[in-house]
């Protein structure tokens, strides 16, 4: 999927809505226990209850790998039920993986091969050589850290180069935007940080970007439309926990799709405002 | 484990060698392949060979991973066999985790719960609450990247903060120390940069690390041991390709285990020389 496609998809959904299946096993209905495999059961009722209010889904892996084989057994499912029933969905493994050339290339073989994810995000520590791998897959995408929405972002990411003045962030956008293009990288940057989009525009004003921190995390939708829409829309937002986590009774797919809904209306007025509908 | 315990391994077994299970399904002789489980089967006759010259093992979760559930009862089966059979072993996840704190809880339930390792390869991007939640577990061990081996550590990891003067691998030895002890955190740093041990050694004289690099990357054991052995070995060297596909043929295992005894040779010279023995 370029990017191209992908803009067509939120124009067609009125919605640039990712959700987050962070599905914890010892948080989904206990209800559902009696399933075979109960945590592929809670995904497809909360993607046939969102996929019309959003444009990807991104498993968070270290909910399934945290049950062993039988977590990769629900993960599979989920991402062939997916692709089946929903092949317009960009699909996201939220892996944060990144190591040296020979291991990137064993994980973009699991994410890209073993699993048809359109995406997986990487850290970008260990610089060009543990990214390169997952970026010679055509029509596959590198979302690559930049600056992320937990406190722990503070560490590290603002220190500010002696040399060049930027901060790490900074500088990993710079220095990686060279690796790959707009068609197969993004850069996770925080709701939570909404203000800092305005320098990260001047530095990739093209790129899309994956946006964690609304909902549970507190960051604002409307500032993350303010400082980071594009032409594009180059904004995939992703709430997790306030959408699939909202109710916890029989009618969970339910209100998880009308939270879902509540977002993606929000998003229309944010397009539309933005003369992209 | 905690370091003494490490120390006291270290001198019985003469060694400080750690042997990286990049078990790669492609690369382990065809022989195997009627096995039930190839790869366990091939793990099992290399560390059967090598674990008297064998201070620690360090599965490499990609070359799992990209089996999906089949790999992960690979990885499940090693954990399991050197727990019961060689319980002295030092047991690394090579896994370069490292997301937000709820989602790091999991990555450590994984590896620390659902597998028995003793210790995790966790990246430090961002920041403390991505890494602490490793360390809430007793016993268990962070192995943090610090200063990799790969060229990729020259396009973050030297850069030059405005004002510490520090540079990123530097920092994350400085800020990340405070967040453990030298019994519950490591950090990795690449052989292929030895003579970075020497400033290395200035901000954490006390830390184990776990050095990568040698064999096939082409570090030097002597120039590690120079710049960074202390008081208590304090040094975990790795190889991987080097030792467990060092042959092909249905002498494998026997092959591996004289590539182990080699450098534990000269590893007993070392520690001898430096009045560890």
């Amino acid at each position: 999927m370029d990017s191209n496609t992908l803009f067509n998809n939120i124009k067609k959904k009125k919605s640039f809505l990712c959700v987050g299946l962070d599905s914890d096993i010892e948080k989904i209905p206990v209800a559902l226990h009696r399933e075979k495999d109960p945590v592929f059961r809670f995904n497809k009722e909360i993607i046939d209850a969102t996929n019309k209010y959003v444009v990807a889904y991104k498993p968070n892996i270290a909910f399934y790998e945290s049950r062993g084989a039988d977590g990769w057994v629900s993960l599979e499912n989920t991402v062939e039920y997916i692709r089946s029933q929903y092949p317009e969905i960009f699909l996201i493994a939220d892996a944060k993986r990144g190591d040296i050339g020979n291991t990137s290339k064993m994980y973009a073989k699991t994410f890209f091969e073993h699993l048809d994810f359109d995406a997986i995000t990487v850290a970008p520590y260990m610089g060009e050589d543990s990214v390169s791998p997952f970026l010679e897959y055509p029509d596959k995408w590198v979302i690559l850290l930049a600056l992320t929405s937990n406190s722990g972002a503070n560490d590290f990411q603002f220190s500010v180069d002696r040399e060049d003045k930027t901060r790490l962030f900074e500088k990993v956008l710079q220095r990686s935007s060279g690796w790959g293009t707009e068609n197969n990288m993004m850069y996770v940057v925080g709701a939570t940080k909404a203000e800092m989009l305005r320098d990260i525009r001047k530095i990739i004003p093209e790129h899309f970007l994956l946006v964690p921190g609304i909902g549970s995390q507190g960051g604002s939708l409307e500032d993350v439309a303010e400082y980071g829409i594009n032409n594009k829309c180059g904004l995939i937002v992703n709430s997790s926990r306030g959408i699939i986590f909202a109710d916890n009774s029989g009618k969970f797919a339910q209100i998880a799709g009308e939270k879902a809904k509540t977002i993606a209306l929000e998003m229309s007025t944010l397009l539309f405002q933005n003369r992209l509908l």
